[in-house]
């Protein structure tokens, strides 16, 4: 069943006493002298991770506790109790454990629990998301995207989905990705030489949009507020970390509006998001804080907290 | 300024004797022998149009009033109060009526109030958003795809934005669309003669995604409850009025989960995505059954009401 087990971030919620099951991967395993194992847990439900305590007398301690390893997958009924260590309030006091999936060669484990550089990472895309920093990096993205939605829901404004596969260029062409069944190897040609894009998938030359905008306003011309928020893509041959060929845009469009109201709008969105990512992912923004970026939370805070000043072009 | 009018959605609510500023477009104009004139007018902030009662003594009714046709954009300054007529609760009694964009040719304006065939209008894409189904499925597209962000997000779900542009292929090739920015007249050649791909933008051969799934996978074996909720494109050459080279998909992935709690999560999804419909967008559900499909009320509320039974495969 769906719901056959709690997530660690409701757990934290629980009172001492319930009686849980646990499901997630072991982030660590260390063994007391005092005959028990500490498991930290993590199911990437929020930042933190939970302990959970398994004493020597478990049936399955030696065949199965004291064979586990960062990355394996278990299941653990027990009971949520105030935690002696520090840093955490509870852990659970497991009654059983389960391995559900086991890591084959413990030794060759792609993503042991220590630091990586994001360019190591990036040879193990599979294994990533386990690490904190793609955890938090996903469940901040999750927390903004749903934010936009609902920002904009709440005041009125409709989703549109633009095209993404477009004949026409809002920004200039020659940055464009094109779209095409035809065979590179060996398209077919015009008369007069020339590749017959009629005969492509479309009946005529396509490209990826790098724009909502056009098909937007149309949309904004009769439903007075409307936003995209899908994927961009531009061809430009820039490799910076700035610039994505691929990358999620929003695009708010107002009709009956000017210039004041839409930089109302903005700054009214801006404080809105980060408010909210602050507030609903202040475990992940903490880690940030600690590891990334000292000021990013100050930064935030500032931004919520500033109102924006108006300054004319000219 | 943004708000400096009001939605006709939240004048429909307002108590008589409001005073409210309205923009929108007008549908239709009708000028009454008793010397006034009444006007239909839509913003698309909900699917009916709000009537504006304009009085012969208003000082820009020769010049502004009886010249208003389909299409033109309006501001109508005046007081809410109670409808005389049928149909509606309440109407705007106008003191003020401006006219903020005019239609050049009314004669030849592509969308007058009459039904248009979905050929003709795909002629016109540009105003189709003005017409009652095209607003009412906007409006509904919009309220489903909130719902399902909503939907998940209650339940601990994360979204996740999984690539569009890929070099893998989730179920089988030959039904992709490339991407590409080589020469297609005269694409770089290795020795041996062929295309050489070495030299494309992301120096491979790169296609749209058919499916997030694999992707999303990966995200799921870290944060146990994530989905895709994207664009998805098969250059499938089937014309067919199911089947879109480019649509919309949602993918959950859950960790931990089995058959069973799949089954149930579905059943839930489906009905709360058919009840919020029915709800939120009472007005445009109420267009399609009398226009569309005189059973997709029923239908929706069948689902609604009804529990899902579960079969074996085999």
């Amino acid at each position: 069943m769906a719901d056959s087990y709690t997530p660690v971030v409701q757990a934290f919620r629980e009172k001492p006493g319930t009686r849980v099951t646990l499901k997630g991967w072991v982030r660590t395993r260390r063994d007391s002298k005092a005959g028990l194992s500490f498991i930290q847990l993590s199911d990437g439900s929020c930042f933190n991770t939970i302990q959970i305590v398994a004493p020597a007398d478990l049936p399955e301690y030696e065949s199965t506790v004291l064979k586990l390893t960062t990355g394996c997958a278990i299941a653990a009924v027990g009971t949520i109790v105030e935690s002696q260590g520090k840093g955490q309030e509870v852990e659970l006091q497991a009654e059983s454990i389960e391995l559900i999936g086991g890591v084959e060669n413990p030794d060759t484990y792609p993503v042991p629990q220590k630091r990586h550089t994001f360019e190591y990472l990036r040879e193990v895309a599979h294994l990533r998301p386990r690490t904190n920093t793609f955890g938090a990096v996903t469940r901040v993205r999750h927390c903004l995207s749903f934010a936009v939605h609902r920002f904009l829901h709440e005041r009125g404004f409709y989703y549109i989905h633009t095209p993404i596969i477009t004949a026409s260029d809002c920004e200039g062409a020659g940055e464009m990705f094109r779209v095409s069944t035809l065979d590179p190897e060996n398209p077919p040609r015009t008369e007069d030489g020339r590749v017959d894009f009629d005969k492509d998938f479309f009946g005529r030359e396509a490209y990826l949009t790098v724009s909502g905008q056009l098909s937007v306003e149309t949309y904004c011309c009769a439903l007075s507020k409307v936003y995209t928020f899908g994927p961009t893509f531009r061809a430009e041959n820039s490799n910076t970390s700035r610039h994505l060929a691929e990358f999620w845009m929003i695009e708010p469009e107002m009709a009956f509006c000017d210039l004041a109201g839409d930089a109302d709008l903005a700054e009214e969105m801006l404080k809105d998001l980060c408010s909210t990512v602050l507030r609903e992912r202040a475990d992940d923004m903490a880690f940030f804080n600690q590891r990334i970026d000292k000021t990013i939370i100050e930064t935030l805070e500032h931004i919520v907290n500033t109102p924006f000043v108006r300054i004319t072009y000219t």
